[in-house]
């Protein structure tokens, strides 16, 4: 164990989600000692997602009490015995930077062997259907420790990389990532539009960009959402939705497309049914529109299926992200950091005061708060 | 000139659409001399399609006078000097039995070049969009020769092949081809559904059937076209839309499915905007929907994108069909005829009859009229 | 426990190697009871391979003792408590009949990840890597009984599956599915070549018929070989490649090919490494060339790479196979066993004959020895 | 016509190829005026590219006497009644800076057809194949003016490019374009190796990088070569093979990819045999091997085909380009002169002087000579 871990004494602090709707309490729990295949890290960094307001709210069917927490960046406190090597097959030691996949798929069911794991009804997902009161208990991110299971996916840190670039984003990362894969990824020299300005749709304006698209046109909002993705870099053309009625849009980007017969891709990353129809509204004949963001049931909207037919689109969904995606997206943090200025989104939260922080997220005081351990 | 070809002096008959809403009235013609590049046919199998009847009701928006007809068959009568070869190389003679793409891409355009040259806005399409008052006037298959115009894709039959075989579905053909062209064709071993008994619904399942699927499910109506397809050999299980609801077909079609999962693929061949949110609820997750049917605009329908993105769908425009699209169906032929009994769909009128011909299919007297020359 | 379970009391019969080159011995084990994950099955029926020849040579370094046999069926004696589904989700219960993947890849490394369990390098192989010395010593076929580990790919055969269908082409049915998951898969209407006649050969000849090839031309031999696919329907042309030279066979192929120019497909299954040139120059241009059949390492062979680019070839290699393949296999075993005689292959020797089998196969016979358990 | 456009009176002037092996001689032609479907461009830049090296010598069979020049760049001088547009549906105007695909390709073989027109055997080729002593004569780049027949593929610049960026890699810039089409295009973050370092080892290291590779790696030479690699900002890594050996190339690329695995992507582009199988070694299993380089005939290379099947290896060929891949290239010129000092390469010789500009690319004086027109 090197001297960049935290010292350690006693029992481990987290903050438990007791009560649907209530604020987190503070509790403490035994340390564990990691099984063979196992791994117990320092979380040293832990995202909060728009979907741990929903989850505190009791939205989404999860099990009491639970340590929330799916994103994070951690330490190497002690490995098991055959848990020597991540992902990449990189050797792993203690003190080492690590991040993890939310999510362990079974491995085993039709679509785990189907090669798309992200649809497994199985599959265990850190700081989200993990009891604190079953085993390990350690088992989400807003902890001084979590235990990784045996078939986690854990990757080490690229060497130099800022742990907030990773988080800054949280699972948004692999998310846009895993909806890249599903498609044809952007040719050199796209045209993409993304709809929606929150961390999927800033996610996926900063890959498309990474994969040679020659303009990235950011329909969001508000105001606000969009200066940021400026300050960071995301985006060539910003179009605010709330000043602007669907036409309008239209008619801002068109022009902004070849010969303006409409955007190579369109990606959305909104929640909100009706963009669907006004995203394929902006696709070219011929090309692809991918449909991220309708995680969430909201109902039926009118589409008309017409277009579909007559511009051959491809319309894609795609459905969270795999542990591969994560791996890739850590790969991939470097080379985004030297492009955009992830870090700035971050604001780091000593991880007791975890309610402060969730309170000034739901309030838009703050875009990304991460909880930080010494 | 062999002597299968028509003995022929005189002027040229042709069925005429001058107005409409009105009948065709029977016109003749110069014979023409084909240029370097073009070709004379002897048109010997004419077939009527239903786009004919919005054609000659004036749904669309095509020059008038016309001779109709987009599906063909004949004999080569006369080839011009650099026509010496068909679309897959096989040398022309005069009395070979051909048949031809029902469309001429301009070649030039982004969806030309870009492989997609069904979305080519440019395209000549015989028996639509050329008047026989501009030259070459011959350039609808309701006629005894019809002129092949330069760029024109050409394919002789197979040996053996009855041309019945090639004309019983028609445009029907390729344009199954075409959608099963956009995506990962059916595996073998898949589970299929097929929305609509129309002639693109028949043609998808033959060929999904002949691209190894284990099961075929054809949802359409009424009985006695879903006998029609039991007859041909089409289909596995065939489900009676007038006598079921959206959740008894449901409950029909699903444990028919691997694990009551849902259709590996599921192809939409109605021409019914409502038809799209049944489609997606038959297939599986992870699975693929083709949306083939919804040529003409019927407005929209609720559909809910929530399962897109849940199912991680891909959704699959299909547009009309390419020249390729035409050679390869009829290079399909011979397996086809000898796993359904395709000729039985086929009943003969003398070019002369058309009008009946077209009254018999309005009444459903007939399925498939065809136009034929001693 | 169903009737129809082999009665049983007492210890459990294996066929053992312990030496390299020597017989197998006959011996016994203490009988298995499952984990929570894993299975017991009797193994009714366990195929001889090729690979099985090499294995008992010492020809690849595996570990001794060992109970060899990775292609099997067999019945379901005892399942753990969260075994309750095959791979297909279909429910288990004793007495079902079954077969499971010969490999358990690791889920957890670089490939396993990435889609590509196949190359694994930590995934445990039934019959092959096992050693009879350790947990759970049952881990071969030639046994009569098996334990199915945790995370091994189990499935039930459909109902009315002749157990003697899936055995008949034992391994070579996965890995000749695999083959094809690497490509677009043929096409409907396409010319393939398969080079080689054995077990793989047949494989893939049969998979491509069934999803729709026009013509398969099967380049082997000897003779009796040939005979033996005429005899069970497999491959449409067969060209015997001990009474032919090379520029011969491809005097005899192309002419078969549209308009000469070649294969739209050859799939190379023969382990001979000049094998690969000849394949080449059968496949059209802008066509593909998948290489299954390299297995073993025999070292270089002169290739033109020019002509890789010229005909702008897609030559795609393929390893072994995923246990998604046998899954996939499994299903359709009962759409090829209505094309094809595959039963025909199979002779039954009682297990404890297996040296008996051995050296019948490798005097050439018998094609498809299987030793069964009463 | 524009005041931009070059002061003509009278003859045309063009460099001629008379004799293989001999000087280009200075002729004139008489004027064109296009016909309703082309084009007449006074050719302001018309670049040397190796190719032409070989068919002045006679290497290769092409009509005499001949215009060589198959890469240019021009201004629109008159226009047909019918070429209003240019391959993106941008009007044109007399005095518009273009560039054209070089080649023509039939539109109706099976090739073309089939979506590979860069397979097409009846493709006519600018400055290649058309004879200046047939119609119309000024068929190639080294003159004051050129002819874009019917059918040619036309692109206006994008605002402000610059025709040095656009000329200083060529052809090689499409024929790279073409190769990664070819291909499942690289990830965002793969490793990808370039073999070359000539003119379309340039561009397809620039394009992976483009694509979001996060290291390319060129191995070329001669170190000269290579520091021009560098100062235009071409590639991450740098391997001269002039002074190192295959086994300490493998070893100097290998640790530079994750975990050692090997490259994600490697690229051919040296037209040497041998470097396929030094490629093939440093492509990861799962990998993809493009061979784009191999486009003259060099003859047989050992190459052992168990590491194809073993690493399951996709190998690509790809040959020349199409003319979307010059419609694409060109609009991604601005973006690749933003990150690439491309015009860096580019020397200007007066058209008169192309002779001395053979002759100084031949003796390596210059990389990339220029021909322009006042």
């Amino acid at each position: 164990m090197t001297s960049t871990l935290h010292e350690f004494d006693g029992r481990v602090k987290a903050m438990v989600l007791n009560k649907f709707g209530g604020e987190l309490q503070q509790c403490t729990f035994e340390p564990i000692v990691p099984g063979a295949d196992g791994l117990v890290a320092d979380v040293t960094h832990a995202g909060i997602c728009g979907t741990d307001i929903h989850l505190q709210s009791g939205n989404l069917p999860i099990p009491l009490p639970v340590i929330l927490g799916h994103e994070s960046v951690g330490k190497v406190r002690q490995l098991g015995e055959r848990m020597t090597r991540d992902a990449n097959g990189t050797p792993l030691v203690a003190g080492d930077t690590i991040s993890w996949a939310s999510s362990i798929p079974c491995n085993n069911c039709f679509y785990c062997r189907g090669g798309q794991p992200s649809l497994c009804d199985l599959r265990k997902v850190y700081g989200i259907n993990q009891s604190s009161d079953a085993w390990p208990h350690l088992s989400g991110g807003w902890a001084e420790q979590i235990y990784l299971q045996p078939d986690s996916t854990v990757v080490k840190l690229p060497d130099g990389t800022d742990p907030d670039d990773v988080i800054a984003l949280g699972c948004a990362g692999p998310t846009a990532i895993h909806a890249l894969q599903m498609i044809d990824k952007p040719q050199p020299g796209d045209v993409a539009v993304v709809q929606g300005s929150g961390p999927v749709g800033l996610a996926l304006a900063m890959l498309i960009k990474l994969a040679g698209a020659s303009t990235v046109i950011v329909v969001g909002g508000p105001d606000s959402r969009l200066e940021v993705a400026r300050d960071l870099g995301i985006g060539d053309v910003h179009v605010n939705i709330f000043d602007s009625d669907e036409s309008a849009r239209l008619e801002t980007v068109l022009p902004l497309t070849s010969s303006g017969r409409g955007a190579d891709i369109v990606l959305e990353a909104t929640g909100v049914p009706k963009a669907v129809s006004e995203g394929i509204a902006m696709v070219r004949r011929g090309g692809t529109y991918v449909v991220v963001g309708q995680y969430t049931d909201h109902g039926e909207t009118p589409i008309n299926p017409h277009y579909i037919t007559k511009k051959q689109l491809r319309v894609q969904g795609s459905w969270a992200s795999s542990p591969r995606d994560l791996v890739e997206y850590v790969g991939m943090v470097p080379q985004l950091a030297r492009r955009f200025h992830l870090s700035k989104l971050v604001e780091h939260y000593p991880l007791e005061r975890a309610n402060e922080a969730l309170a000034d997220m739901q309030s838009g005081r703050t875009i990304k708060p991460v909880l930080v351990s010494a």
